[in-house]
């Protein structure tokens, strides 16, 4: 590596792009926080799993009936034609069809009970051993035909760099909303990708979000480091049942293939944080990215707060 | 379909872009041209598989050592730069890497025996009941880590359109060199989908085959013929060891996802076409496509020959 002091805070514990060379380095920070416990919301073998492997998949935390009203509510935010013109919404450039949707933890009362849902919540709070707020939230819509991949990546890496996140202390819930099969383009993890940092090459340029969110040039790793990372650990596509939810860490390495086949794609995408890792200032050379993609000026811990159905608002 | 008379040939069997509309039409050419024999160099249950899905996978028709040799010749062919200059080659924009190499059964002395191998001559002789040529060679890189995706398309309809191929009567021999995963973009077939001619819309341009190959636009399904196919057939990935042989249907509709795992394909590609379905003046506007894309000057068909050794040559 080639990093000049001058070019980073003094305190960051990840540099990446600007002066630094492709390379892995050794992730600094525990997995998983929370001494073991009989309390624990999740049994030491998956805690064991996710400390090892960097992911969890659960089928069995929400009912039928919640998952129904779930892909209800995507269904109706979708065909809202007051939400395809809003800040914080993506849509497709041909169609205009809705791709993605940022902060429905504030702006949809449904989705805001599920974030605060003891069932994610608590495990987040277990495995972070603090309390949580919600760093990013949305809904994607990926289409059939013509959906596009998404290249390797670290989360951990982009909210570290463009939005300031001091350390992996946090973890992303996805809850698939449609079948996944191995052909339609599903989420593929590195196992074990979580245990190293991956520094990137390049300048982040100006406003890169509003092309990283479509294609993601910049916080990707080189081809000798990705080879290395698929060596260790191979590769696994991530299929099942729409309500499955797949937990992973901050910084496994994950992307997905383009999607030819007609069987779209929908998830709802949640970001737990530890309330100690707060964001701070960005990392990298540029402004930190908008509130939606990142919350910063609005930090709201979840409340403790009992099980909820999520069958209706 | 609003099919304009005048604008085709009077003996057009598959009438396809021009004038047509998106639609499928029943297939009116047999699969299997042979009749059941004992001889057959394939059993019933094969035959039966492939004339209801459209293709057949084998893994146990070449020796370990004769995929070796086979392995090792793709890999001088790649690194021989005359080949990079080569106007049967196929390059990658950027790098300057073999993509794709065409006319290999002519230009190279293990793949011309591979060809005449009667494991694979012998099969295409008795589905299509005829002497057979090869309509079409080629040996495929497909590298990783940004390998593009082939959208959904019958390789007859291309036939039919821009080479002149009258009649379905011929077949395609894939024979995969390196390990294909659901990962890396393998083979993606529609069983069932050979039993109907898809339509397509639009003009074919001028030269389209210099950007068919990489990417194709014209002769493609629409969404709606698409999702009727696959309603029937589903979808299904083709995976296997380095030596597998894909045999499929020319009208099977294919195609395969991009590739972002650092796990490169490459496979052999033959195509058999019945001697008396010698292709005649396209079907389409545009002049024949040129000889090393679609055997015409030159039919050769096969001799009967013995089984050979591809050890070496």
């Amino acid at each position: 590596m080639q990093h000049l002091p001058s070019a980073q805070p003094a305190d960051d514990s990840y540099p990446s792009r600007g002066q630094c060379r492709s390379a892995l380095r050794p992730r600094i920070d525990p997995v998983v926080y929370a001494a073991p416990s009989a309390n624990a919301p999740l049994d030491s073998d998956r805690v064991e799993r996710y400390r090892r492997e960097g992911y969890l998949v659960m089928d069995d935390l929400f009912s039928a009936t919640e998952v129904e009203s779930l892909q209800a509510e995507l269904q109706r935010l979708r065909s809202d034609p007051h939400l395809h013109e809003s800040p914080l919404s993506i849509t497709e450039p041909g169609s205009g069809a809705l791709r993605s949707l940022f902060q429905v933890h504030r702006c949809n009362p449904l989705l805001r009970r599920l974030a605060a849902d003891p069932r994610l919540a608590d495990i987040a709070r277990y495995l972070l051993d603090d309390e949580v707020y919600i760093h990013q939230s949305r809904v994607n819509y990926k289409p059939g035909f013509r959906g596009r991949e998404f290249y390797w990546h670290s989360d951990f890496e982009t909210w570290h760099v463009e939005d300031g996140m001091p350390r992996m202390r946090a973890l992303s819930v996805s809850l698939t909303l449609t079948e996944n099969v191995e052909q339609n383009g599903p989420l593929l993890v590195i196992p074990g990708s979580h245990r190293h940092f991956v520094q990137c090459e390049g300048d982040t340029p100006a406003e890169h979000y509003k092309k990283s969110l479509q294609q993601q040039e910049y916080g990707v790793p080189s081809d000798a480091c990705l080879e290395q990372l698929v060596a260790e650990g191979g590769i696994r596509s991530v299929t099942g049942k729409p309500g499955s939810l797949i937990l992973f860490d901050c910084n496994l390495m994950h992307g997905s293939n383009g999607n030819i086949t007609p069987y779209p794609r929908s998830n709802l995408f949640l970001v737990y944080n530890a309330l100690c890792n707060r964001v701070v200032a960005p990392f990298g050379t540029q402004p930190a990215r908008p509130e939606y993609l990142s919350s910063r000026a609005q930090i709201e811990p979840l409340a403790a707060a009992p099980r909820f159905s999520l069958e209706s608002v």
